[in-house]
């Protein structure tokens, strides 16, 4: 796939994704556009569109082929590389996330967590090690980790950013609430869940304000 | 307010005020335009433009009021309303969440969680009470809950915001991996973290594949 992919059409790729499976779930093998329009909420044509990006799935007079779709979209994903992870800052949030089956299922293999906090490391989270977070760089290297979730406070992301960045780390799934300044080649992808509650926020205020 | 404001600028009206606070915090209390494009990574065309939404608050030659400016995006985004909150589903997540203390610093005050386990059910997660899930309709109605965190697993999310619905209440913060199909009235902010890790893990794939 040499084409440059939007980053709207990537956005929307996981959402086909997780409606395929529970199609698959509930024994749905075939689907039109106009179906999977009805309950994905996407229009007819912007599927199309979008699934034309990928090779163009469907076909005249038979729709897509469900399971063949499913599978596609998670190779395009890359759902079945199976990559080395580990969690920094083992808070509440940080074992939330090592306790998250589904993150295993996304291919993402947590293999330790890492805190500052004296008191936390040494402990365990299901099978999962708490280390010293100033032994992360040898692990990475050692251990071939690609992956960094940061859950750290705002004040010490940046930090851990850059020194997860000079180990050799491939992507950062960002929970700290900061935008990390961070190399091009270093892949980011941000949950801030403060201005997603300020968003809520908002628009309770303005439904509140319009009665 | 009766001007309607578009979906994007609402959603970096967020942004805005966490950067604001962060100047604030380090004791700047002045800024241009351009400075805060600077640093917020939005042109200085675009911030201005952004901000007259809401009357505009820069003044020619002077720059922002920080404060000020600080002060009016928070009082738009409603965070000092102090909205009544439970939690739906203590599992891990939702301990997290109990646990998390940007939530009350952005205006929700979690009263209670609510879980169908009966082993979790009547334990506490700091001083909040786990209630079970069979009496949430009448806790919100008795205690003027506005908004619901919905930390449950996929199967049972449409059926609790089907409820929460009924019962009244304004908001929902949705955690759990799917799309609800609630009125229109009922104001919804999903949080699908699946679908963060499937964007990380497609856009790992596709820097691998420029290798």
């Amino acid at each position: 796939m040499s084409k440059q992919i939007s980053m709207a059409v990537i956005r929307r790729l996981p959402k086909y994704y997780r409606y395929l499976r529970d199609l698959l779930d509930r024994d749905i093998y075939r689907i039109s556009s106009k179906e999977l329009s009805e309950i994905i909420g996407f229009t007819a044509s912007q599927i199309r569109q979008d699934l034309n990006n990928f090779g163009g799935f469907g076909q005249q007079g038979y729709g897509y082929n469900v399971e063949e779709l499913y599978n596609e979209i998670g190779k395009i994903l890359g759902i079945d590389k199976g990559y080395n992870t580990v969690i920094v800052g083992a808070g509440n949030l940080g074992q939330a996330i090592a306790n998250y089956s589904g993150f295993q299922k996304s291919g993402f293999e947590i293999k330790a967590l890492f805190e500052a906090n004296p008191r936390l490391i040494g402990l365990k989270i299901r099978d999962l090690e708490i280390f010293d977070i100033e032994d992360i760089e040898d692990y990475i290297k050692e251990n071939d980790i690609e992956i960094a979730v940061i859950c750290t406070p705002k004040e010490s992301a940046q930090d851990i950013a850059d020194r997860l960045s000079k180990s050799g780390i491939s992507g950062i799934w960002n929970f700290a609430p900061v935008d990390l300044n961070l190399p091009e080649n270093l892949v980011v992808e941000n949950v801030h869940l403060t201005e997603s509650l300020y968003t809520l926020s908002y628009l309770l205020n303005e439904k509140n304000s319009q009665k």
